[in-house]
């Protein structure tokens, strides 16, 4: 019984690694696309987002399954509800590399993005597929003290979305305020994708130690 | 053991309406805030957040026990996992009336919004808060016809955001860009909030029907 638990537990982990990647693709095309202002590419990531909802509802299903069969207890079943969560977690992600996509979209064949920011989204992109590659890794190894370091990750993201801001509150912002409402909406995509990034790796050190980051690092 | 089910369900979908009903009256208090310029207000917004994250946790132990002692199957199996989600759900609305308050509160004594768009906010508050409402009302009851109802509200609140972007695109927007990133923010913090009730509508109708409100659609 625990056998086939751990073998289905780990193909729902598995399941949900491959989600992170999809999603962490999605984001890096989108990205591209903006940059870029290529029109394929955008509607590439959109036409490719029904595939991250039917992944979803699959491991959905793949959980329901494990819990209904295997009715497993205590750590086991935080595991598995903690999958129900990461399916939410990754989905949001997914709608927001979307997001993305169409913004680049609506705006084609105009560029997107003041050259002064451009640099801005290159880095916040990288950090986002580097993410969710960090988290596609901690959901398969379900190592906890490489959960840990993903945390600080996101800082950075921060921080360049702090500096996003500083760059269109200055007086010498030429590109009005649609290009600003554009720059404001991006940027919160971004960081949003990185923050649902850390808390896959929060869902991660739960799920192998049975206690929040804060619970653990408190006890060490 | 069914009616200990039963008992617990409805103690765990009544602390989740509680749970709704309280980021409801923080999203009011926060527009409130906002409008008002009101410190001491945002202030209690913001002090008053640590309650949601502990309800949160209390939710998620109750939905554990029921899981662990019951060992629901088939559709109750479902509602007990949907109380995760939903508690991700208001989680996250309290987020969104947070972040509300602090806008209020890190441009005070400034009042963050122009008058032209003030209005705006006065509704879509209005609105944000009859969605918790009926969220609150439908987890209660758990009647699917009811929750089928609250799908409609949220257009009301996606049009009120969408016209917020055509006041701000107007070449007669006289308030910069700081003024507009504010806007922008705070409306997708309303959109989001109000696309949350929708989605505990959504969930409750599949723990009442086991379907989603598309599929049921389609079978009447």
């Amino acid at each position: 019984m625990r056998d086939a638990y751990q073998e289905q537990m780990a193909a729902l982990n598995k399941a949900l690694g491959d989600m992170v990647d999809e999603v962490g693709a999605a984001m890096a095309q989108a990205t591209q696309a903006l940059l870029e202002g290529d029109l394929e590419l955008a509607e590439e990531v959109i036409s490719n987002h029904d595939s991250v909802a039917e992944k979803s509802a699959e491991a959905e299903d793949q959980a329901f399954q494990l819990l209904a069969l295997q009715a497993p207890v205590a750590g086991d079943l935080r595991s598995v509800v903690s999958g129900f969560q990461l399916v939410s977690e990754i989905d949001r992600m997914g709608a927001l590399a979307l997001h993305v996509a169409k913004v680049a979209r609506r705006r084609h064949p105009a560029k997107v993005l003041p050259d002064e920011v451009a640099g801005y989204f290159e880095e916040m992109g990288r950090l986002a597929v580097e993410l969710a590659q960090n988290a596609r890794r901690v959901l398969e190894n379900q190592d906890y003290h490489d959960a840990l370091t993903l945390m600080d990750d996101d800082d950075a993201m921060d921080d360049l979305h702090r500096h996003l801001f500083t760059v269109m509150m200055d007086r010498e912002w030429s590109h009005g305020v649609a290009a600003a409402v554009d720059v404001t909406l991006l940027g919160r995509y971004y960081e949003r994708f990185a923050d649902h990034a850390v808390l896959i790796a929060r869902r991660v050190v739960f799920q192998a130690t049975g206690k929040t980051p804060e619970q653990l690092l408190e006890a060490s």
